[in-house]
């Protein structure tokens, strides 16, 4: 860490500061310049300690030299991470993810309808909310527990492992009991008791990206996770709140190769939320796999019109099957498979 | 709520819009431009069919016209709501509420410490977090119950209500035990499981906006908690995620009057979080009660180089009660009252 | 336009709204509701009135239910445009363009060795600037008119059309004449003045989207352009600022299918200032051409440690070559055409 | 300057990093730490350079420890500015200044009535535009030089200094033979040119915030008007654009104590765009008083609901003068005055 003093520092101002850092257990390695004083701080390394030097009289700013996590950088862990979910499924190899399904489970047909329709098309996991994070209290909330037994039949039937959003710890035993992967969602980044406790749990993790959550945030929410124990997390990029009120969300493209860069967790693309709008979500869903996105997470609905939530993003199964054909296009020009889609070299 | 058709929509497609909006037992009045058609949507108010219409055929936008809330406006309330909080105090009157004391309850003897020195200056409300939100989980997170224990004898001890963030509804039966006043933190102003559970007590609850919340869902999230049965709700202002990366946050001031205005709950001022900065806490502070807060929070500390968390942000027993005194100028400018400031006309 | 009116509206209000409506020669369709009343205005558009009818007494909200630009939309140009910017290149069609070269020319026999070098990496356009917006008035602000002749004279050697910044209309002349495409920057997006001049010559314009520039924003200020007579406008996407400091700049991914959608213009991708660092410049600008861009601009140095400005997202030779091939992939893949690069089969 | 070098580096690696910093004739002083090495750069300051070692290779960051600013840094002028502007009215001192009028000139009679209005309620400067950026080329753009005319006249006969925004260097002329203060407005902020040219000329300069930009850029725009001589810059906050839709702009009160911190330049806030809404502008005024502004600029018509733009925000008369009543309150409370306002003991 290094801290930069202000120019109107005096010598003892100096001398406190210096102190201060060696009261910590640490060395303090001052440079008197022509202009300001800077102070590096040799020895352990706690991020914690910024906030502490920030507070210190005459102390201008503190710069961290380090990253503050460490079991999701690949710093640590070169490797590429591959994810296991179930049904012979990796999340993060050669093989393309994708995670396809209604937003929300809304009975026992529905979902079973909607395993077949994306499996025909190519999807090798099925997604549909039981527990729905609802802006307003007064909107439909999910089929709680029974929508789970719903969701994993249905994925059972059709061989598709399961993905579903745990909003609470108080759901978690439930959730697990019937769930492949287990969804943290976007409201829930920084939920860190929800991510303590999905870390001592087994299971794989999918973690949504927050609204306004910056890339370090983010792997340090997936630190959470790591650090009890639990290796098999899957980030999901879904869009960041701006300015612009033409889409819901901006899909973050430069989000996929800089978190591919720093960690070795795998990476999937959510177009729908990404977007919010139809006609975008397939041209982003390929803009992501180009990037080095590991997947897609994809809302789809036999008739969004009567979708009980998120029908302005969902495709209909057949747009949905367009958009995989032009997906394994660009997987094919990235070198990754897609082998659900039976016939990318046709759309060439 | 209205749907504007796009352009390009034939008389059947018209047609299926209508049907659909039939459908959900609302009335469809259509009106045919030169442009464009446009349908008003007739009937109970329910904001969830936005989507429903959005995702219809040849639909370009939907433009809702009532407020997705109702038990937190001011429209169906239009006093002004006064939470009594204990010990006589109350938020919302003439009288501000200042609620200060350290970011984390650090040991026994320092919360004492904290409740004595901020009384003294006038605070009527004692502040201190035994669960801690923090990016990093190698960070100190609090001192768990024993924390909550010694922050209800420190206020017992000074005569003030206390106030503490709850972080998961796994802890809710403690925090209440000890707490006068729930916080909700930005990072859980939609985490809704955990604002039905504190919708469900009868503590007063403060609910923090979330770092990119917007008006409507902040208010949204106020609802609720009010929909579960709780009307003492008090909303906090802490500061927005912008781009601006000179301070930690950016206190948004407009979003005092037009809460106030919009409706009928008290407003809490955080210029602590708002800014990040000790430098600006005091000119913030003044600025929040200038534009009409009903109070402020405020983190101070003994000794904030040696603070366990927000050091940079916290302000010394002196620099307290300077802004105190500050504050209270302010105060008397727009007839609000500070009784605890002991000599607010010397000031001026 | 549609005026949502206030629960509290009396009557006389209502009638003095109305009143106001029909003072601008439209007829004022009210329709009394329970909760609210809503006006509809019928007659010839004009998305100034917006502001008018806002300043009512009473009135809630005011909803615009047409575009406020024309020329730029598809609604009335369905056909894409395509843009001929000399030596045979054209932009918009099947063929990719790609602008590449230094941030700033540094002298003449740099950009002379760089036009050769990005000409050999398959690029069909140089790039280069004389005039360079710097936020300090300190640092290199570019040769000037110096510059513009360098830059003409390495583009002519080479065969390629060159683009260059005009920054402001003090030196439109000297602009015109080097340059085959005149590139209005980000900062000066809304500079309406500029756009008025650029729309009065006959060269191609090439429009950046400003920092916080919303897309409705951006096609007005094309709209600018083309109403004074200049139907050659390119639109390119730069990047937005956002919270995330990660990188310089967030590039819009989802700007560019929107674009596409809502205006018959060509639309660019700029990964060097959409990303800012070298590392995520490829997979960015392989992402841009998936979702439907029309070609790339690229910052390219022969040794970017060197370079005046711009280094940090700078490409050497090396990695533009490596990039052309990756993106030459991608563009077979959405069946568009790089052919200035050599061997795209040898990649797959 | 302080080099971070990642953790991969050789130590030829580091040898290069130090080679190239000895190039810009700088000393580099090398660090080897465990996890990584620092490189201080010792030498004269100049922040271009931070792009230039960003470009090397195996550099993970580079930290500016000084700031690129100096003429309007209050490091180097520790004092106060003070603009005079005419008529014995001043920007800077005790006294507030108050510039309020129409948001345009919209005809001769209207001027010189909104002059006499402003000036009763204690305005002491007289605001109107003669040239109107707007987003849409179809909107009312002013009345160019023969509005000047008419603000200059209204003005001379109130006694009041005129402000007026300049939008390019095509009409520095008029502009200047009829203002007082030249007003450079959000959208020309970094319009580098047009701050070089009005950096020229004596006259005093109110240059305001860019709705994205940040406080450095800020700065360093009114660095460029310095550093070509005219040290006569007056900032004005007008509000930034954030995620926020309930406001047109979010008024950022953080900015006022944060730039009088740095700099020795006055600071106005502007509540009208900084809002966008009549029903905030007064409580956002007062705030911006208590929060250290140097005055306000309001936008006042006589009836908004005519105004030929910005009528959403604009107050009448009458609510100027209720705005003046408490901004006078709240000026007592901040030790400043507002000599024009003639009853403010009354109102506390």
């Amino acid at each position: 860490m290094i801290i930069v003093v202000s120019p109107d520092a005096t010598p003892d101002d100096l001398d406190h500061i210096v102190a201060r850092v060696e009261e910590t257990g640490r060395t303090a390695h001052l440079s008197v310049g022509t202009e300001r004083s800077i102070i590096g701080v040799i020895g352990p390394d706690d991020p914690t300690l910024q906030d502490v030097f920030e507070a210190l009289p005459h102390v201008e700013s503190v710069h961290r030299v380090t990253k503050p996590y460490k079991l999701v950088s690949r710093d640590f862990h070169p490797a590429d991470t591959i994810v296991e979910v179930g049904q012979g499924v990796t999340v993060g190899g050669v093989e393309l993810a994708v995670m396809a399904g209604p937003c929300s489970i809304e009975n026992e047909a529905h979902i079973f309808d909607a395993a077949r329709a994306v499996k025909a098309a190519g999807a090798n996991m099925l997604r549909g909310g039981a527990y729905k994070p609802r802006s307003s209290p007064y909107a439909f909330r999910g089929l709680g527990p029974e929508g789970l037994a719903y969701l994993a039949a249905a994925g059972a039937e059709s061989g598709l492992p399961v993905i579903t959003e745990l909003m609470s710890v108080r759901d978690i035993d439930a959730v697990c009991r019937y769930t492949d992967v287990i969804q943290v969602g976007a409201r829930n980044m920084q939920n860190f008791i929800l991510l303590d406790e999905v870390g001592k749990v087994k299971k794989p993790v999918m973690l949504k990206r927050a609204l306004s959550g910056q890339i370090e945030e983010w792997l340090l929410a997936a630190e959470y996770i790591l650090a009890q124990g639990n290796p098999n997390v899957i980030l999901c990029e879904r869009g960041i709140r701006t300015f612009e009120t033409a889409y819901r969300n901006t899909f973050d493209v430069n989000a996929i190769p800089l978190v591919k860069e720093l960690s070795h967790l795998p990476v999937i693309a959510d177009p729908s939320h990404g977007t919010g709008k139809v006609g975008l979500v397939t041209p982003v869903a390929m803009a992501g796999i180009a990037a080095g996105a590991d997947g897609l997470m994809i809302e789809v609905h036999n008739s969004p019109e009567h979708a009980l939530s998120d029908g302005a993003q969902s495709l209909t199964y057949e747009k949905f099957g367009i958009m995989m054909r032009s997906v394994a296009a660009v997987a094919a020009a990235v070198e990754r498979t897609l082998t659900g889609v039976r016939t990318p070299a046709a759309v060439r």
